[in-house]
């Protein structure tokens, strides 16, 4: 989803976007919904129902410490885990640093994780290279995009032998008899291994149908052939529409509160960039 | 710093801003490091420094979950605190919900907290209403705005009697013996309790050069008479400036890779309004 | 197996014992990681394998917090579930408090809970009275010990209608269509609805295997028709068979500190009712 | 504490002790409150304030995982530092892994770490052999014992210069100007850089005071030259006074329940022998 986020942007840099479009992505409740909660959650599920491994004193590396990474950390850990993150973008890495975990690059601790997750969006983060200084038994999956993470392609070669041993389950047999456990085939282990909670989806859905409501309803030169956020009224609106599940109470700004600082007193209540 | 921030765009907003303007506050290393990270620790130093309280079993509202409320909210969790908040945009307080957080109005829980900490920006958030209300030795501290989101001038009435107990703490004692703790009389915590590690205001004063210098060097017309975010790329530079204090080792992006996330192997990395 | 222990120290007591006992379930490594690290994982696998429940936000009551109980409590505030414990000890209640839970009586929480877990080792700790007044759609299941915690006889009643929705998953349906979800109808959900970690089966077969080669080799004399505790030193013995898993390196007292401590250097290191 | 315990043992069992002995020590409350709970918080408040130094993001390293250094560990991992931990005992080695932090030898960590906290009891757990290896600004103190654990006379030789920076802050510098920042001479932090809630003082005045009362009013021959535990019921009354502080609220066995688990209905609650 962040790369079909980035390439609606590199489409409307290009003026080949042919309509207005909203980047419902990259709204506040989306986002942390659909990636750092629901991840969270699911890849201790997505592990759990593929592999039985105990997650307390495994060493994990997680690529990638944006919300999925962010999500997938904070689990483990909780867990029991011992987890070391990757990144490329210094300011996610200086967050990671912060949470208590080690920035590494991958090589360095690759002989020595039991699992390694990756959560990048990007492709080939983990090659053959990596996979063959894996050790015995480790763990491998994909939270992150589609399937181009884990370059499963090079484990496709006559020295390797697959094993299914379960559904979505598969050990890649080294000649020395080495196993590297990959799950779902290198795809998305929370969509092929795990579940999705109907509150999650109920956020992203109530997201897309005021966004597709927004732009149908907008007047005439509100929006262009370009890529937009979603007004943040409209996903402070998504938000309130799930505190009851909660019994969550939400506090009323008094006219002098609402006065003082500028705002309606019915929202927005952050400027549009806030996060 | 909220607030002031708030105001720049208004006064943009009015057409009165007479030179351009840097929103340093709100570029993502400082925002994280000022007051998210820097307040999960000062805090708990600020309120042990004046009261000796103890953490663990203790009932406490955090008024505001902005990054300054879940600094302190995370911190309390950590140290065995069970912690009520109080927000009034639905975003922040569904993030609080999902962080495992009651979302309270102060008025449901103020008899039977042990501490109450104001983090809003706001003003007359914690009312003389509220500290008749609270319990005996109840804690009342400011880590947010000012001096004005507890109604500290309220208090200033014949009837109650203030006691300073040592340097920073004042008892005020209602007619029946009922003491409430006042940290501070009401203004910052951490600035005036606390201390800021020099790895913060290192943060804050590099965004801060930064801003300057990119001002002072712009190519004329590229800034105009309105409020501008820190660029991306310079955020990421002074967040990459910190990693080697932490023997922090950055990945790298490859060409291939670059190339399919269509960016520049040196930053920025992600959109500006990333958070 | 607390009860069963509970049960060998009262035959022990009436004079009833034949043979002479080893009560394994008390070694510190067995209760650690068969309840304790062990529920911490099961509790949050059993729960999503049979009902996909989002933890985050969650209301849930814990009954008992001895080793299970803290498991199953440290792992659902981990993942953002406000947590309310029940006690009948006050030594674990006060650890409740310190950990950052509610003390609470059932009756106060159990209209708003959204998941009730039991982990006592008692019986009817959660009664049809509890299951009347308990909300649309709340769990509840058993974590504790055999059936007899949840009263699910009290449930077959001609009013109530009985649902399989899953295998393991019951509704149970009040004539007001309220329902409620009763997992493995109130057996041990760890070992219905979830697996156990080899790492962990490894502990207890090592654990049960050593204690009765202690029983079989022990000079004629060292055990009467009495029950033992596993002694420290093979309790120690468990452990390091276990730790280079995790590639631990334990530290070895010099002789000067071995001397110093009144300690052998190759233990037991703590006294045996050291836990 | 602890070895003050051990020294009483060693008397007794040297047939040297003239009169009964209550290890209140070990009894859970104190133990748990004194050690765990206490320290949980002090090693936070004595490092700030000796130090101002930010947590989030440092390595540590902890020797020592009783209930002292898990109290540290626990405190250290949720401020975002990352946490080493050196054991001599498999059990709590065990435990350490599961809780998440590697198991090394000091010398393994030693050159990388910012801070060493020991918490072993022991003697010369910090030698001037590590001292020498620490990097620049690593900070050294001990929430152990006494002032053994690290080895200060070792620091008192002609080529280290040593500057007093702060009341209970040294700069010991190398010739090479290396500085390790020696905290209160190496005796106990908690003790002299922080202070002890007045919480847990009531909890060990208590029990003391309880252990007293029981010695004086006990029946002739009920105690003899020796070491006792607190009776689990005194240990029970002890939290059970300390309960209403928090406004917990104790469950009560019904007479159905205490006599299926054998129970007397006010205690004591569990076997001697429970932790």
């Amino acid at each position: 989803k962040y790369l079909k986020t980035l390439w609606l942007y590199q489409l409307s840099k290009a003026g080949k976007l042919c309509v207005p479009a909203m980047n419902v992505n990259d709204s506040v409740t989306k986002q942390k919904f659909d990636n750092l909660y629901c991840c969270r959650e699911s890849i201790l599920d997505g592990l759990k129902r593929t592999t039985d491994v105990m997650f307390g004193g495994k060493q994990v590396v997680v690529c990638g410490y944006g919300e999925v990474g962010k999500g997938c950390c904070a689990a483990l850990k909780a867990m029991g885990s011992i987890v070391y993150v990757t990144e490329i973008d210094p300011i996610c890495a200086l967050q990671a640093c912060m949470d208590g975990f080690r920035l590494v690059k991958l090589n360095e601790v690759i002989r020595q994780v039991d699992i390694v997750i990756t959560c990048t969006g990007n492709k080939n983060v983990v090659v053959r290279e990596y996979l063959d200084r894996m050790k015995n038994g480790c763990i491998v999956c994909n939270m992150g995009h589609s399937n181009t993470e884990i370059d499963v392609a090079s484990l496709r070669t006559p020295e390797l032998t697959w094993e299914r041993v379960r559904s979505q389950v598969d050990h890649v047999i080294w000649p020395d008899g080495k196993r590297v456990v990959l799950l779902a085939e290198g795809r998305l282990l929370n969509l092929s291994c795990s579940t999705v909670p109907t509150f999650v989806l109920s956020i992203t859905a109530t997201t897309q149908a005021l966004a597709l409501i927004e732009l149908y309803n907008a007047p005439e030169g509100r929006y262009k052939q370009d890529v937009y956020l979603l007004p943040k009224k409209m996903d402070e609106y998504v938000a309130s529409l799930h505190l009851p599940t909660f019994d969550a109470h939400l506090t009323e700004l008094t006219d002098e509160q609402a006065k003082y600082l500028g705002l309606n007193k019915n929202g927005p209540f952050k400027p549009n960039y806030y996060r």
